[in-house]
């Protein structure tokens, strides 16, 4: 084994945002490089160039998601990472920007959303013998026919667990504009706390949630190579948050965390025929329209059933869309764009009766009318109205004890 | 053989500056698919891209010009070739954004100024067959060692003929804003006129003194592999300019243009030691530090001798740093910017004299004073004051035979 430590570091995209940015990362590169670390960097294309390119692909067909869109994405990487190798390398530190096709990182060949096969290490093993620093480009793969493919959502979270995986660290640094993972967003519950440590199916659960601060897949990956994240700011030196298994954890609290989501729609028929095949005609249209379905409500008034259901904002038209051309005229399509989704997470939950008892308990007391529940075995969500998230959020943080002293 | 015409066409910067202007290229390269032929297609960087992350490189560091500088001016035409090929998928032809490494473009590894070695064409050829339209990066190739490298000012227009001569054509189309290679400036000789034919020698001659509209290196190519080039207007559908051998043209006249060069700088060391060794050291240094020489004049003067040559002005700091460095402090470094090079270029005068004579005549009679001269043997250029260049260019274009009607 090498004296030195290797430890992989994914920069996002406000990280790497401006010249002055880059070259603050540099400086902490630089620092750690000094420091004993051999640092593999994974970088985000600067904030706001991924938008512009996906910008400048839609003005010319927003529906084309095939190789050029993703060949045009990729160059936003591209940059970043040349930007980061030459302040570098100012600095009289080595460092070498590689592409998905020059590093090894295979993926199938579903553009825009490609999953990775296989990453190559030797060439990564080699550099880092060589005391030089790689600059990995992230959110791209290379497919089978040797076409640059992209990640989707997250997919340089998940080419950083990735390639730690792959080099077998039991490590991944995912540095960021926030200082740690929250236990409520700072900005709707003020006696948020950050978390010094989390689960990955709490982190999972959060991220289906509407948490953003990592992707569901790549918390996946890391679970499943037993990689341990530790989510930290770019801008300051203290630890933040680690995610890693539940059993190397020193305790499992009942919740963990209250997590939202603003960007909620309900949508509501209100007059469907009776029977379940109308139900499964409509979920499997809007399954192949790619619409994500979050919660389901259904009840029976008279010769009608009614169903209600909860997406995400982005999602509505086309959901209109194909809920009209499936029931025709003859069913009311309705939505409710005034809502949100409040959740708690903790994975003590599985062993601890009450939490639902103490949640909608928490609601009551608020007068808060509910649309729509749902559980799973770590967490509870419910879809509320959303002038009243705020109260809702405050006081589930604080009925489950995690208000900061 | 194959029925249809494969036809390399290379579009510049502003022919791709823009999404309406991506969307006409894709019009016309339709119409010409339709017509029966299979367009090739190299594409520069949108106008304007190059320049932007030029100067993002150098506010990192100005002097870096290694394989990360390669890799982040690349990243310009991964993003024109995306976007052109969307249009063309939305038209309804199959296109295929290529770069270097997909192609296979091999050059050397001096970064930011490589020389193509080799392209590959089996792929080209292959998809050219199966009707597809190849979208190919210009400007850019890769290393042995899989580094993106780039080839410096007019690489794309090098990168179309290269392509072409490998794939064994006869004829290369040049895609510009303008409609064609003039007799002279327009917008300094009213009575320019449009050529319709030009030998690769002069095209070089022109380029050398100046003219912009290509880069010396690949008209030196085409020469070389006997590709016609067609430099024509992106904007109308009429013929431009066929730059081709001598001996395929029907006329060579005496002479065919006037070129000029305004940003010419002259240098002037009025009291060097006497003896050759200084100009040497002198040249030795300049050449060093990569300072194109353009003219040189040299006199005596009593117990020194004096020294004058012109450069182009963006090497002017550099070249008064190295003068100072070389000569210290006791010799005198004066410059003059306020001065303009002016040419006339034409095969024809190799069998015809009495140039030179018709020049200087030319040059006179408008009492416009001379710094320096040099000839070729089908060029006569001289270093003038600025504001006489209008003067003797519209002379010179009127002596010469080439205003318009």
């Amino acid at each position: 084994m090498s004296e030195y430590q290797i430890m992989v570091k994914k920069f996002g995209g406000t990280s790497v945002g401006s010249i002055e940015r880059i070259e603050a990362v540099a400086d902490r590169l630089v620092s750690d490089y000094h420091n004993g670390q051999r640092p593999v960097v994974v970088a985000s294309a600067m904030s706001g160039e991924t938008n512009r390119l996906v910008n400048l692909a839609n003005d010319i067909n927003p529906r084309y998601r095939g190789p050029a869109y993703d060949m045009l994405l990729a160059s936003g990487e591209q940059v970043s990472i040349s930007l980061l190798s030459i302040a570098l390398e100012k600095r009289g530190v080595k460092a070498r920007p590689m592409l998905a096709y020059q590093l090894g990182i295979l993926t199938d060949s579903l553009h825009s959303k490609a999953k990775i096969h296989s990453i190559k290490t030797d060439k990564l093993r080699g550099l880092v013998d060589e005391g030089i620093i790689p600059i990995i480009a992230g959110f791209q793969g290379m497919s089978e026919e040797q076409m640059i493919t992209t990640l989707g959502r997250g997919g340089s979270d998940t080419s950083a667990v990735a390639i730690a995986a792959a080099m077998e660290l039991d490590t991944c640094e995912i540095y960021t504009d926030v200082p740690a993972v929250c236990s409520a967003d700072p900005r709707l519950v003020k006696k948020a706390s950050e978390l010094t440590e989390l689960s990955f199916s709490e982190m999972m659960e959060m991220a289906s949630l509407g948490s953003r601060v990592l992707h569901h897949r790549c918390v996946e990956l890391a679970a499943k190579y037993k990689v341990k994240l530790h989510v930290r700011s770019t801008f300051e030196t203290r630890e933040g948050t680690w995610i890693m298994r539940e059993e190397d954890r020193l305790e499992n609290p009942v919740v963990t965390a209250v997590t939202h989501d603003a960007s909620t729609v309900i949508i509501r028929l209100l007059n469907l025929p009776l029977g379940t095949e109308v139900l499964s005609t409509i979920f499997t249209a809007l399954a192949e329209g790619e619409v994500m379905i979050d919660i389901i409500g259904q009840g029976q008034a008279n010769e009608f059933q009614r169903l209600s259901f909860s997406i995400t904002e982005e999602d509505l038209h086309r959901t209109l869309d194909i809920c009209k051309n499936v029931l025709g005229n003859e069913v009311d399509v309705a939505y409710d764009k005034d809502v949100a989704k409040i959740a708690v997470v903790g994975v003590g939950m599985r062993n601890h009766p009450g939490v639902a008892a103490k949640f909608f308990q928490s609601i009551h007391e608020h007068k808060i009318p509910i649309h729509l529940v749902t559980t799973s075995d770590i967490s509870i969500s419910a879809v509320i109205g959303r002038e009243k998230l705020q109260d809702a959020a405050t006081s589930l943080h604080q009925s489950f004890g995690l208000d900061q002293d």
